[in-house]
């Protein structure tokens, strides 16, 4: 039995997710499906760094799983590719030590967060950004990114939905708001990120840069541990989980 | 009753083609369904510059139909949006003259093939770029380029699958090819093409760029008049219909 350790990109357009769930399509289900397929039908469970929502894009995602089969760790990136859909795929395969766990040992994470800032859509470019036609004060909302950097409970910036019922302090070590061409890209780095706590800081950085809250406003809906406090939680389709970090 | 010219974008990744047919969605379907639907049901038909097929993109498609409804021109572009759906795109709509007609008053069409040149596929790319994993002699293909400027018979550069049994000379007054970042986009614009005329020229261009042909080759093919003498039809995702030009 030997563990392996994956990074995967895919599309998260036509996917429910990356959890296997009882309806609709998802990442891991398409993943196990191979895996089985590869080991003569017997199941294969796959473990992610964590799980991404509907709609959300990976980059870099990592899962780990156990495998019998013996072939050389180079070669199992091929067999695993033909064996999966054109919106994923496999960026590398290697052997990991049998306690590596994709979850439980992340140091840390990054997301990007791409919106289209101009008056017109795009549909070429609409499962991949969020299209915001409005003028937006961008100096305001890079101001309002420097208020969550350092330790923060995030309780302001985590869905209600979660079942996380632990503590809610994370360490952000990059929060920025770039301009290229019609674009905004916003980067999050993190030791950790709550449920749709990107989305909701995102949402939250937009409303700032149209003049709905002040960019220090940030620094008080932190300290509120209130979701309502905060902003809209900002669509899917715009996010994408860029890297994850192993000791 | 008024007669109206309207651009349109699509992405046709989801379509068989522009032209309705028995089975499948097509763009056509979408537009005389949303029109039915704001003519309480009475049918309107749309007229294309020409169709594409499966798979195509358009940034700017023109289409013309009649109509009885009396809004001004202005309100028709978000009239329409409403009812089509997210990948068809209206960019304008504008009072034609009485006998406007979009496919036989052209003079003149620009398409556009992007081709995505590096090693490794981009999943977020996959529809809208044809993937070329292999060396390319991007001078080479630009010297091939230049052979087919000017006004030639295009047999050898038409489907055998083509219904038009009319002449085939055509004027080409652009083809290029620039390299933009991993992308080479070639550009082709003349007083028409015939079926997978595009296509097949951008996967004439790439076996030169890859050493199957030498670039002078494309002038002995021109005077051949053989289809079977240029080569492969590059596939559907690259190719968008730029622009359409009338007098």
């Amino acid at each position: 039995m030997e563990r392996l350790k994956c990074v995967i990109q895919y599309d998260g357009t036509n996917y429910s997710g990356f959890q296997i769930q009882p309806n609709g399509v998802t990442i891991q289900g398409k993943i196990e499906q191979a895996l089985t397929k590869m080991h003569k039908g017997e199941y294969i469970r796959v473990i992610p760094s964590g799980r991404t929502d509907k709609g959300v894009h990976a980059m870099g995602q990592v899962i780990h799983f156990d495998t019998t089969i013996q072939i050389e760790a180079f070669k199992w990136k091929r067999a695993l590719q033909t064996l999966l859909p054109a919106d994923i795929k496999v960026k590398s395969v290697e052997k990991a030590e049998k306690t590596f766990h994709a979850q439980h040992d992340t140091i840390g994470k990054e997301y990007r967060y791409f919106v289209l800032h101009q008056k017109e859509t795009d549909i070429f470019r609409r499962h991949y950004t969020y299209h915001v036609p409005f003028d937006l004060d961008v100096a305001a909302i890079q101001e309002a990114c420097t208020y969550v950097l350092g330790t923060h409970d995030f309780t302001s910036f985590c869905s209600m939905k979660t079942h996380i019922k632990g503590e809610k302090v994370r360490t952000i070590s990059e929060a920025s708001c770039i301009k290229e061409g019609n674009e905004l890209i916003f980067t999050f780095k993190g030791d950790g990120f709550l449920y749709n706590m990107v989305r909701i800081l995102v949402g939250t950085f937009l409303a700032v840069g149209k003049g709905y809250f002040q960019p220090e406003d940030v620094r008080e809906m932190l300290e509120a541990k209130d979701r309502t406090k905060s902003g809209m939680t900002a669509p899917a389709n715009g996010l994408f989980l860029w890297d994850v970090l192993y000791k």
